[in-house]
């Protein structure tokens, strides 16, 4: 049977983790799988991840919830069943084709509905796995234009995450403002470290000894949203920028990945641009 | 105020989260501080750490929680002081000198009351912070009459914890029996891979990629008590079994700190070889 | 152009590289890309990788440092083009999809000729790229029946390696024989850490906090072969056996990539066992 | 015996192994124990590090070399012994009394002639180790007249290297002139992110899953200097800046110890603000 996930946060008080498993085993006599809380003791915010199993009336339950837990409280009840998710590439094959191979192996917790790209290089590749391709160049039409189409693109599908696996366009803070904690970026650097274009060459000339890259959540500023995950390995002087590009690349798909697993199991919290994540 | 720290861990059931806090707060309107519970699930065993302040009684809230929790519960009521502790080491500076170094800078959550080596080398090391060190010899003396005269050492001392920083003995079954789950070793390579002497030189022979040292308790069998840390580097070819050695070291003293730093701040059950460790 | 390799050990004696230098530069004007020695000091033995680029007779230059060097030299001249290989699995697909998927984007410096395997489960993976598929069960035929065919099999390819991409069988020590330092594996843990079946429930229950991977080539003894890539990753008390083998893959597939592009650059010597390689 | 260092950098161009060879092998009979080679692409630049041992007469050697090789070659002939060096602190125990330790056990091939700092917290554990402490407050005075007093007092001891083992203040580009290259730092952030000050608080910000240290030469711009060693430790949600800090201690003494190695045994040549290492 499909166990259930309740996630809650809100300012801590006493006596959260009482509250809530009262209601969960002591009303409703549920079977609790997991548990996980934590507190952010800077703005003393509580957050709690509950894994739990068995038959309830999900209006009952989050209103008992509600009248116990204190009033401007967060309360999201959900489950594990896949996510629907749309995907934005250009031409890198990696991080698309990673996730090709995962869907079809049933190893991604989501469904891909669809890959936009605004080249046409990735295809066969997406073909190959019997997923809808959208070529959108953005060739000969202004930005707005082209974000209008893929936004609407996007939304024929409906998903509930849009996934960036080494799309180079930048997004207007318009076209994120429709995805608020929905869409995850895969940043070819060690965040903060080399924003922007070409951190590869960044950090060529800066000489740094270890390259990265980082998953994030997108807002409205260039690579500044809740990072997710990052990662990195180490590099040398013999590296070239475009070596340290070639080697990077397992580390963004392996990041991405790790990532989404960590958004699609509803394992990610996001409070004040950090997040908090129960492993 | 010092947080207390309850450790709880007993057959799973329905029910134990909600339980433990219907005492701490609900009874006894305790703060918790932090919480953290995980359930094994090969044979369904429950774990549980809470750091809590408040005044209390301790004896009836130790009966309180008895009351509610199954019959073979353990429970273990504690705080954050500092543990008492004898080090013992044989001729390497670098564990030694780690701890003694933090502990002087009030940096080891523990008492460091003597050292106790089989060599002298250390001597002039351990009296530059003002610590008794008994050179116990092995020379000239059965195995069984130099442990006994190490343990008589210890003994004196009353020690939480026993920290082996490099002791170059095997302990015999006897002695390691004293100190269940309170003796603590470094191991110079990543457990299980070279158990035994001369690991690095086992290392070389093997031609391995990475190195590593773990840390764990020490129980009646060679290199098989439960690992609390563990940690590795790269190497390559151009490493001689020495230089391995010597690169070793800093990995030997760093997961030794790290899993004392556990240990000493109440934070590792021991369960069936292995540990739970609430980071 | 593409530029030449030139790889030479032998025991070890002065003036060595003077002397391999004074023919590629002196006497046949090469200009030398790059250049890298090692002496392992236990058996004093010199290996010595250069990659450099212009005309020559192949004969005369082998032949002059022939006459230049110790009379027990092994030469091997050789280029950057691509490796002819053929791929063993079972079923898992992660690390064979990695390597198809690194074969289409032209990233393996190998043409993968055919996939075999004693199931059928990675057929249509493998068609997907357009890779002939050989399925040879093991099902009612005798050990050196099943290996005679799938040797038969890989032989009407001609490859200069094969590749083990978790294949879960054990090869004989006769068919092993066949491809002495051709015949890559990857396996599932930090060798010689849990040598055989079933590493990742090995590692479970002996509690290690880190699991890893090993790609080596394949020997006459289990697991024994020299190692040519190691990679790891943390783990915890709450990864079950399962959740170790699920992470471990992402491990396993990079290490093999990792692997496979130093043997098919031409960057690993075998010596006694052991790999010298040149990054 | 003693053997001697080699450091040659020049412009790329044919042939240059071969020459510095030539001298070596063939008119001096010397006996090369390691040689390492590496051509910067980019700028096509040739550096070169040859140890070596024999009897030779130092200058005819060096102008031997000077006449085979470009007339703008950087040539530097050393040896491995050990290196006079002064270390500035601050207030944090950590990385100084990691090279006490190290220098008291001849394991960090440097003499420590002396300590400044700008606090007088350092002195009782610099006097265990029997190394002279010069308190120099930088209270009432002005920044010039505080540096000039710290440069005098440097200067009294002639060091090869000054080593900033968390030395707190920021360094004029006057003061910096005077030790081109000479000057090794720690940073406590993985640089380029969190120049500046207070880096583990910009990484709380930020959100970071990862911290590190840099270890580099220092230059008049802050903390852009050539980066020599870098490392990380992963960090979660749960750790406040406080306890990046403290966690991050071990990684900074680390990386500044592996840095000093590197230093210190003349691996390393600066090269346009980055550094080639031939480790």
């Amino acid at each position: 049977m499909q166990s259930n996930i309740l996630l809650i946060n809100c300012p801590d008080e006493k006596g959260l983790v009482f509250k809530v498993t009262s209601v969960l085993y002591n009303k409703f006599g549920l079977n609790i799988i997991s548990n996980a809380e934590f507190v952010e003791r800077k703005h003393q915010h509580f957050f709690m991840r509950t894994e739990f199993s068995g038959a309830f009336n999900k209006e009952e339950l989050l209103r008992d919830l509600k009248d116990l837990l204190p009033a401007d409280v967060h309360i999201k009840l959900t489950n594990q069943r896949k996510k629907d998710i749309v995907v934005l590439a250009t031409k890198e094959y990696h991080c698309l084709s990673d996730l090709l191979i995962r869907h079809a192996f049933n190893d991604l917790n989501a469904n891909i509905l669809a890959v936009i790209s605004n080249y046409d290089e990735l295809e066969a590749l997406t073909h190959k796995f019997e997923i809808p391709f959208h070529y959108i160049s953005h060739d000969e039409i202004s930005r707005e234009a082209h974000e209008a189409a893929v936004r609407e693109t996007i939304q024929q599908y409906k998903p509930e995450f849009v996934v960036l696996a080494k799309y180079m366009r930048i997004l207007s803070a318009d076209f994120v403002s429709h995805f608020e904690n929905r869409l995850v970026n895969i940043h070819h650097s060690f965040l903060p470290a080399f924003v922007g274009a070409n951190p590869y060459a960044q950090a060529y000339e800066r000489g740094v000894k270890i390259i990265g890259a980082t998953a994030h959540f997108v807002n409205n500023e260039l690579d500044q949203g809740p990072i997710i995950a990052q990662s990195v390995i180490p590099v040398d002087h013999s590296y070239s920028a475009r070596e340290m590009a070639r080697s990077g690349r397992d580390v963004e798909k392996n990041v991405l990945a790790k990532a989404l697993k960590l958004v699609f199991h509803e394992q990610v919290f996001v409070y004040r641009n950090r997040t908090i994540i129960f492993e």
